[in-house]
């Protein structure tokens, strides 16, 4: 086989003063990084002045769980931060070509209000706007919202498939053209290129028109997050980019091909959904360094917060009964996200772990890629997966920020740029020219032109 | 009594081409100004520069009725602009001072995203965040939520008290010193100052707590815009300001004493609410100058923009069977907003007009007071109502922007500022504290004061 031709998207996941568990901790970290509208505006120009595709933030509508002594101990579980789609928006006024992906839950809104936010950040942005599309499996957030528990797997998975039907239509409520503002006649718009959705579901009925025109990008770059079953196959039908999370070369490789299988059998191209595993990359100039620095950010961890992290990532198992320096017990299956806990207890396994250990491991990273290391071992390491199709690019998880950003691009995007896997420059303006996505054509507009083909 | 003291607040009323219903065809108006960002910038910025409170937004969750024919002939009814938390949280990036007040209804969101959104912009923009709470009398926008039709007018307004605690409840689910983030002893914040809401009423159940900490203003404004019997009793017990309608001194007057008068009942301060009406100003240098600017923006009025406008202020009666030069005929009273419905028929007997010249006085203004003349002229008619208590500052809706806004800056102000009626500069940095408004203390520490002061 031919070595892989085009080069790598990166996406740069924001999480307040980093993703390592006790990156708030750090000495060189803002620990209020999560309410400094400054912080973000510095590092999401930094890396739009590094050519990265996209910006990505992560939500959760309430804080998880009720342990108080691990929540007081923690920066993480989006106890005080922005809400994403008010920190995009903002952000979008002071940068110019990065794409800005926000999370928002089919669990707990209502599409049209999720179709007009994105649309309308999609217009305020010139084209750069992205939705991350998720289901809430936290019973925490539920609360919040008028119920006493989350919904099921199944009955998450299915109101997700038609909140993103109805999204994706109210976004095709007007053609691209509607608008005539014609002064002179009046017309403001043409009645003909105007659709009123009426769609009428099991858990929806939504009358439309969105009363917003035609994003810029024809529908805002839909991102998905689950890897489950139901969670590809909703990718597959629906999703542009798939944010995962895998361990090892195999395993990318596998969900890879896997999910890009899926695609014809709902009328698409493999190269119409993009692949973009989280990484975790801690870097030095030298090994030594950068497992200096790991140690540095390890040795910060409380084990309350430790424990806890893994009882989230494990579906809300308690492991604080067990010795920390013991084996990880068996565990019941859960109602939460099953290919999460799937992963994390195969990493375990695989690699004979303590609960200790677990919980050092999978800390920084929370289940996602680590790599420990110089700008080569670590572009070597990206350039695997590359590559290999295991990943059309990366969503870096920086351990903490800015400076693990700023390391990343002063460090590694040379290296990459070096061996002609990221671009210096952008050549598209959208985020679906950065990710290489076609614009999605209005379906009156796609009718007329298949009438013509078949005349 | 002495003449009142202190200034008068001002807001500016964005509507994307201007407020007048043809502003759109203008031959000085942006016809797309709905999606263009940069239009929105520079009014903010100007306003701004004039030392404008803050920027206010309406909003409308779905465009408003079925009538195409006239829908594609207006550039109102919010057809296709910017939703106003993500237009407002951009414009927070490139303002630094003005207020910027947006409008989110209670009927069709969740008191959770709601508060969660206010408390982010208040974040982002330092405390200049402030909600305009509506309740939604639209069936049009009510099917595009899952329902077939509105809320009944006593349903609306108890649901929007019980909102509205909601959200305040949530706005108080930290103290103002809750996070200590100290990295030493790895405390992120102090349990003790933690309030979980744990709501359940008859239309909420909210448990908490908010998942930001508590915004700088300790609240962000509330604005209010009902002026039926519920609203103002909604007003008087939540409201901070209310955006409001007159036509007459008499009419302003009693509206300010019977709204101030009901605060007391409440445990509040005649000055915790300010009351704001809107204004409708076309300036010249001249009287003639101003009403040829205004009589351009009649000619432009289409007769089929004109009745359907009629209609959607008198809850949805059909006055196009009518006689354009004939009398206004005998209306049912309808469930839809009924103070507006009230004020639209009252000026139409007053002033005894016909169907044409109805359309043409409630086009621009809306219902709004509508003043066309020379910049003395129009202070006389603010400074009047001002000092004799009928207002304590007005929401200015130009007739078309950029032009109006520009105008009121250019010629209005300076005779404001020449009368003492208005600021020369900024004296606070939140909008609180532009309106004169006191910052809520948190109710656990205000309890924490009254023990002391009881003992």
């Amino acid at each position: 086989m031919a070595r892989r031709k085009g080069l790598m998207s990166l996406g740069a996941f924001l999480y307040p003063s980093g993703h390592h568990i006790a990156a708030w901790r750090h000495p060189d970290s803002k620990a209020d990084a999560g309410i400094d509208f400054r912080h973000y505006v510095a590092l999401a120009q930094a890396a739009e002045a590094a050519k990265f595709d996209l910006i990505f933030l992560a939500d959760g509508v309430g804080t998880r769980g009720d342990n108080v002594e691990f929540l007081s101990r923690t920066a993480h579980s989006y106890q005080a931060q922005f809400e994403p789609i008010t920190l995009l928006s903002a952000l979008a006024a002071v940068t110019a070509r990065i794409g800005l992906v926000g999370t928002a839950s089919t669990s707990f809104n209502e599409p049209y209000h999720v179709a007009r936010k994105f649309a309308s950040l999609d217009h305020i942005s010139g084209g750069r706007a992205g939705w991350n599309l998720v289901t809430t499996s936290n019973e925490h957030e539920a609360r919040n919202f008028n119920r006493d528990e989350h919904f099921a797997h199944a009955d998450r998975y299915q109101r997700a498939e038609e909140f993103a039907n109805v999204v994706t239509g109210l976004w095709d409520s007007w053609e691209d053209d509607a608008f005539l503002r014609d002064k002179a006649s009046g017309r403001y718009f043409d009645p003909a290129k105007r659709h009123v959705l009426r769609h009428k579901g099991e858990h929806f009925s939504v009358l439309g028109p969105l009363n917003v025109s035609r994003p810029p990008q024809g529908h805002p770059v839909v991102v998905q997050a689950g890897s489950s079953e139901a969670g590809k196959e909703l990718a597959a039908r629906s999703g542009e980019a798939v944010f995962t999370a895998q361990q090892t070369l195999e395993e990318a490789v596998a969900f890879y091909a896997d999910l890009k299988g899926r695609l014809p059998r709902y009328g698409r191209s493999p190269d119409d959904l993009k692949v973009l595993p989280g990484v975790f990359p801690v870097v030095g100039h030298s090994e030594r360094e950068a497992k200096e620095k790991f140690e540095q950010l390890q040795s910060l961890i409380d084990p309350v917060v430790g424990l806890a992290l893994v009882a989230g990532l494990t579906g809300g198992f308690d492991l604080s009964g067990y010795p920390l320096d013991g084996p990880i017990p068996e565990l019941p299956a859960t109602n939460a996200s099953k290919s999460r806990q799937r992963l994390v207890l195969d990493l375990a396994r695989r690699e004979n772990l303590t609960i200790r250990q677990l919980y050092q491991r999978v800390a920084g990273a929370r289940g996602h890629w680590q790599l420990v290391g110089t700008p080569e071992q670590i572009v070597d390491q990206l350039e695997e997966r590359f590559l290999n199709y295991g990943a059309d690019g990366f969503n870096v998880m920086s351990p903490v920020l800015p400076g693990g950003l700023t390391d990343f691009i002063a460090l590694v995007l040379p290296e990459l740029r070096r061996r002609g896997l990221f671009r210096s420059e952008y050549t598209g303006v959208t985020l679906r020219e950065h990710l290489g996505l076609t614009r999605p054509e209005h379906p009156a507009v796609k009718g007329k032109h298949a009438g013509v083909a078949a005349a």
